[in-house]
Order: C-alpha cells, then structure tokens, then sequence
C-alpha cells in the first residue's frame, strides 16, 4: 500500500508518541535489518500454523538463504543471543519497523505492515509482565485513544495447564492442548456453543468444513468452560473465581500482576483479566496480554496489539533459557481505528503564486521569509496560469495564496487570498450573491510588501 | 547492521529534523512498499553499471517477480505514474526508509541502509532545481551541520554536451558520452593527469587494471579539461567562465538556478558550480548536485547526499515526458560524520532498584511517580542483588539511582545517588581517599519518600 500525506503524518505521530512513551519508561531503541538469516529465523518460526513459507526469503550471492523478518521479536531473540554478554541485564528495548507475510494479501490486509514493540528480556518476574500491560495502556492513552477507550485484557497459560492437569489431560499432551488453547481462542467469534463443540468431538461451520476437535469429554467440557467464562468485572473477583477453578498456585502470577498494576496506577478499566485470552502463537509461555479498543457502549472495535511471556524463544538460539515478555501495538490497525476519529484535514503550505515566469525569484524570495518566520510556504513551481495555480493551492489544502502580479509590484503591495474562508463562504453562501460579494471583501486583502509576513500571520491566526 | 541506543537515536532525530524542514518546505511525506513488481522496478533501473543483479528478488505466490527498492526514486516514478491525474502537480514529496543493494557488503558498506529524499515532479524550471539545493542546505543546517560545514556542489549535463558539440563528438555518440562522464567523474580521486587518460587512450591503474579512454584526441581532451577546471570561487565567476567555454545557451539554466539561489539565501559558501560534479548515474538529464561535508581548513569529508533532474524517469512508465527533480540525503552517513562529533553520551532513565522482591510493587510505584512528573524512570526488574542493580544502572547511564531498603522503609525515607557525580570524582579523586570521602557525602543523599520526585529532579537538575 502507497501511503501519503495527513494520513501517513497521523500514522507517524502515533508511532512517535508511542515511542516516547517507550523512552520515558527506560526501553532503548534498536533496529534490525529487514533480512534476518533464514535459518536463525526458521528457529524462531512461533507455529505449526505458519510455517515456512508464510515468509518472504531469497537467497543471496554467497547462496545464503535470507528472510524478510515477519515480526520484531524474532530479530530481537536472535540480537540478544548474539549480544548477550555486552547487554544490560534485564534489556530494556523498543523497536518499531515494517513487518512482512507473504500471505495473501486481502481488503485491509497487507503483506507489509508496521509494528511497534517493547520487550524486556532477562527478567522472570511478574512484574515486567506487569508492566508490559502498563506500557501499552500509556502507550494507546499517549497515541490519543481515552482512558475507557481501551481495554487491555490478560491471563496467563497457567491457568488452563491447571485445569487440564485437574480433568487429567496429561501435560505432554501436546496436541490436545493446543486444539484446547485454539478452541479458546475461538470464544469471541463462537461463543460458548462453538467452543463446546470444538472442545468436543468437532465442529462444522456455515460452509460445511468440519474441524475436528479436542475430544473431551462432557465434564472435561465443563471444567475448561468454567474457566473461560470466569472473567467479568472487577480484577480481585475474577481472582477469587478463579482461585475456586484453578487452585492458587496456578494464580499466583495473576495476583502479582494484579499488585503491580494497582502500583502503576493502572484500574480495572484499564486492565482486567479474561481467561479467554489465549493469544493464537505457541511460543507464550506464561502471561498473554491483548489491548482492545472499546467503542461508545462497549463495544469491542478489536484487537490492536498484545504479547505476552516467552521464555524459551532465545533459549532456542543459545541453549540458556532466558525469560522474556513483550507487547505489540499494531500502529497500522490502530491508525486505521484513531482515523475514523481524525476528522479534520490539517493544513497544507502558504502557496506563492507565480505570475511571471521572469519573477520568479521574487516568488521563492517571499516563501523563504514567510518559512525564516515559521510558516509553512513553498513557491509556485510550475509552469501553469493563475487559476490552474489557484486549483493546485486547494489540492494541496493551502490555507493562504500569495500574489504578486504587475500591479501590486508596481504598487509595491501583495495580495492574500484566505482560501479556507473562501471555501467556507462559498459553501454557506453560494446561492446569496450579496452577501457572498461582502463576505468576499474578507477573503482578498491587499499588504505592502514589506509587511509580507505579518498579513500571513494575522490571516492564519 | 543492528542499531542500538544514542547512535540510532541520533540518525532518528536527524531524520526527524531533516523531515520537518521538507514539511516546512511543502513537501508531503510518501511511503510506498519494501517491494515493487520487478517489472517495474526494471524500467527504472539507472545505470548499465547496476544490472537487475544488482537488487533482490524474489516470486511470490502468484509467480510475480518482487524486487525490494533499491532507491526512492524508482518507487517515486512508478507512484506518480499510478496516481498522476489525483495528484497536485508539481508534486513534492518527501520520503525517508531503508533501501537496498544486493551487492557485496564490506566495512563501512552496508545492503541495507536509509535515504531521505525530496522530489518535485512535474516542475520544469531550474528554479525547482535550485530549490533542490537550497533545501539541502537547509535540511543539512538542520541535521546539525553548521554553515561552512557543508557545501552543495551543482552542474548541469548541457554544459558537457555543449563542449562535446563544438569539439566534434556527435550528440548521438552515446558511448562517448558515457565514457568521458564517467572519466569526469573520477576527477576528484584521479587528478587531472588521470581523468586526461581516461579521455584519451585509456589509464593503467596501480593493480595493473586497463581501463579502455574515451579516444578524444589532444584538442578535444584539452577542451574537456578547461571545462571541468573552471569551477572555483564565486557562483558569478565560474558562470562568466563558463559562458566563454560552453556558450551562454548551455549556462542559461545554471544562471537561473544561481539567481534563485540567491532569492533563497543561498550564497557561495553553501552553492557552488562545479563542473567535476557528473554523478554515476545516466538516467540525469540537466542539472545534477552533490553535497559535501568540509572539514577544518577546507578537507572534503566526502559526499553526503545528491540528486538532480530526471526529465525521462516517469515518462519510462507513463509514455509521456514528465520533467522532475530530487536530491536525497545519505542520512546513515550523515549520522556516521556527525557521531563523531556527537562527543556526549546522553543519560538513560532514572533506575529505582528493588532491595526486597517482595516489594517490588512499591519500585514500581516510585517509577510510575516520576515518569508522571516527565522524568524518564524504570524500576529494576530483574532478580539481582543490590551490586549487580548499581552495575545495571551504570551500563543503562542512569544519572540517578533511588533505593530504598528495610532501614530507609522504617525511616520513611529514600535513599538518591548521583551516579554522574559518583563517576566523576570516582575517576579525579580515586587517590586521594579523603577527598574522595567528603565528596561522596554529596553523591548520596536521603530524601523523605514523600519528597522523592522533588529530590530526584534536583539531583537531575
């Protein structure tokens, strides 16, 4: 996708005021390459569900197979093996950077999109789950979505170990723990029948396709449902449900990030806890966080970043398990959303028309005053007539023309055009001719020379 | 190449300065993909010196050829083609992003690295051209280079052509050409001797390589010489000796760009003519720039940027003629040139470290309390002792760490050491024990918690 103009700008505030939100929470900037070796990121391929060939890779002069990174927190995994003596510890980082997939690409569906990421790696402790979740609330309240506009929702994979243990599905039972941990996922968008179903013998949908499912059985069900469904309101009640359901060990990271959080200054609106959290990748091992947008009424606009804990994605480079939690805000997605809510077009450039091509330093002279005072300002460059020149002003949303034709130079003056009152009056008043010709004597005003950039000012004020 | 810290924070915000100044300037910023179809990348591809071989390639699923940018240009032709009729025209656009070359890295020399680039399409003038430099310089004085520390060399293809004309070479002597641009080019490392060479027969390097001449014969090297010497001093000398080698059709642009340059404010120290100034590439069909930075006493430091007009790029997609014209600035090694200077390192945040895991909720706390006064602050999250936590904080440059164990818990109070100052009369005053005694008094400080942000802001302060 071409991205240009008030569109990318709003995009790139976003992600510079994420960032200083970052920096101002103690996380250093790093940046990657696009490419990563394919095998070191074939390492750290997160799911049987992606594999290979969800990545771009090519193979350079040394016959060297090379990928183009499809998330940030595999090239961190993999600087941090290769840096991890040098490296503070823990490692506090931000990075934020174009991603590829080499999927089909879709309506809103891209195979270069931007992340923007925090991880800390090095330290095991609950709270730097804590306040990965934190981060990313300042984070969404610093790119101008309100407080109670979001939700940041977390579990922990604990929980469901906990359970499954309870109903006695062994813990090696890798598959059916991840059949399990997708059928979660899945409680958004099937509710509870759906997920009974998959977490059952299967599910066929609409189209008919059959998934096969977990194959628990009717109290097995019950139990993984009791989970799911034990997350509504105020974080200390879910705790206290789910301490009955999972027992207290399972939830004595949750009470610790609870704790933290509360330390932070981060409410229940803020954060709460949903067990229906699962996050779709593999490599989480612990805590999963997931920040939603919540529309007027509550609704849930969707998912605009999460993360979680993964200890062993560097252990996979170095053989030493490292622990690691992160959280990613999708800035495409969320400019997407926060644009919905950007009305108004920002201003373009004062524009210096030019009508003599031999004075045409005359027309750059007065731009480069206009800018020496801070105004945005270009000079006309083309080589059209006025009115195709007074057309390329509104294109570019130029708030004030410039004119200099003979006769103001003889005169010694300028005319101003207010452009954006032009466009209003015309708009308002377009069928009342009297008033449309008073209302115009405001829009044109005439300026010595001289006073250039004063008249600018005072029309822009 | 992994970036991390003060150095990619320094090429970030030269990125940022250099923005704001094409903003300032009306440029809107553009972001087009990593990738183009190859296909149109290939009609784009400048110089018979960089074949296809030169980018990297891939299929995607589809079996479409995909070719990352190895330029902003390229991306920027293909772009206005697509979109020409919804544009403003001229269009100014900015763009800054990672290019790459599928070329043999070395020291120094890099497949990825970023370029920061202004384009005006659609503009014919040389007063657009001038612009180009002008913007340089400005966006050069913004990244941090002072005035004299830089300068923008320009010439223009028609003053070669003009002399090539009166000495016999036919226009249509395409070769010809080519090989005297490229002797020219090398005027700045070989020498007059060396470039007279390769005009004639050709040149015997140091390796023993040939390098084939362009076969002009004495008068018409010696006609090409005086051309490529006469730029030194003044823009209005070179341009009077100009006029008497090449003709004064063939300088009529560079005066108008020397008059618009000087409308713009643009005067000798930062614009010069040169007629050495060719850059490698062919697909530049006027004027052509390139800027330097110059050292102490006049030492060039090499170039950091250029560009120049490319009538013929856009029409290779779109059929018809579309003049334009650009100058990009090298911005990784803009940074390399200025980090050298950058002496400095700055601070990292504020590091509160957690003497008791238990409370780790109330370092977190502490953080939180200062970040909300606009202080940059991080609570230590990993599992070490207190020695490890002051080494983090050395190694992050905290300027500050805050402590508060059992004891400063039952006094109500914190505990703030000036780990700047510490550092400093650490390394002055190692020897001498009683110094270094009495100045530690003021190193370490207790401060009542109530007061923590009070006291760490005056410690900053």
């Amino acid at each position: 996708m071409d991205r240009r103009g008030p569109g990318l700008a709003l995009e790139r505030g976003l992600i510079a005021r994420i960032a200083k939100v970052y920096e101002t929470w103690g996380f250093e900037p790093l940046e990657t390459p696009a490419f990563e070796y394919a095998d070191a990121l074939g390492k750290f391929l997160p799911d049987q569900d992606r594999p290979n060939e969800g990545v771009f890779a090519l193979q350079d002069d040394d016959d060297q197979w090379l990928a183009l990174r499809y998330d940030l927190t595999a090239p961190l995994a993999r600087f941090v093996a290769e840096n991890f003596d040098a490296l503070p510890k823990p490692y506090r980082r931000w990075a934020a950077g174009p991603v590829w997939r080499n999927e089909k690409p879709g309506p809103g569906r891209f195979r270069e999109f931007w992340q923007c990421d925090a991880d800390t790696v090095g330290a095991a402790s609950p709270a730097a789950d804590a306040e990965m979740i934190a981060v990313a609330c300042a984070g969404l309240e610093a790119a101008g979505v309100q407080r109670g506009g979001y939700q940041v929702k977390f579990s922990t994979r604990k929980l469901l170990d906990a359970v499954l243990e309870n109903i006695g599905v062994a813990a090696g039972a890798y598959s059916t723990r991840l059949v399990v941990l997708r059928a979660i996922d899945k409680f958004d968008r099937l509710g509870r029948q759906g997920v009974e179903l998959l977490l059952g013998d299967g599910r066929k949908d609409e189209s008919g396709d059959f998934t096969k499912g977990a194959g628990l059985d009717a109290k097995q069900r019950s139990a993984v449902i009791d989970l799911v469904t034990a997350g509504a309101g105020a974080r200390g009640d879910v705790l206290a449900r789910l301490a009955k359901i999972a027992g207290e060990t399972a939830i004595a990271e949750l009470r610790e990030i609870d704790a933290s959080l509360s330390a932070l200054g981060v409410d229940d609106a803020g954060a709460a806890i949903d067990p229906t959290i699962v996050r779709g990748l593999e490599y989480y091992t612990g805590a999963v966080f997931e920040a939603q947008l919540i529309g007027a009424g509550g609704a849930n606009f969707g998912s605009v970043g999460g993360g979680g804990r993964y200890d062993d994605l560097v252990s996979r480079f170095r053989g030493e398990r490292i622990p690691a939690t992160g959280f990613s805000i999708g800035v495409s997605r969320l400019a997407a959303a926060l644009q919905v809510q950007a009305a108004a077009k920002p201003d373009g450039p004062v524009v210096v028309l030019v009508m003599d091509q031999a004075r045409v330093a005359d027309a750059l002279g007065m731009a480069a005053e206009l800018r020496a005072a801070g105004v945005r300002a270009e000079a006309y460059l083309g080589g059209a007539g006025m009115k195709a020149q007074l057309k390329y002003a509104d294109k570019r949303a130029a708030p004030v023309a410039v004119i200099q034709g003979g006769d103001e130079l003889a005169k010694g003056v300028v005319t101003l055009k207010d452009l954006k009152l032009g466009a209003k009056i015309a708009s308002e008043l377009g069928e009342d001719r009297e008033a449309y010709a008073r209302a115009r004597e405001k829009v044109q005003i005439e300026a010595p020379r001289g006073q250039l950039v004063e008249a600018v000012k005072s029309m822009l004020g």
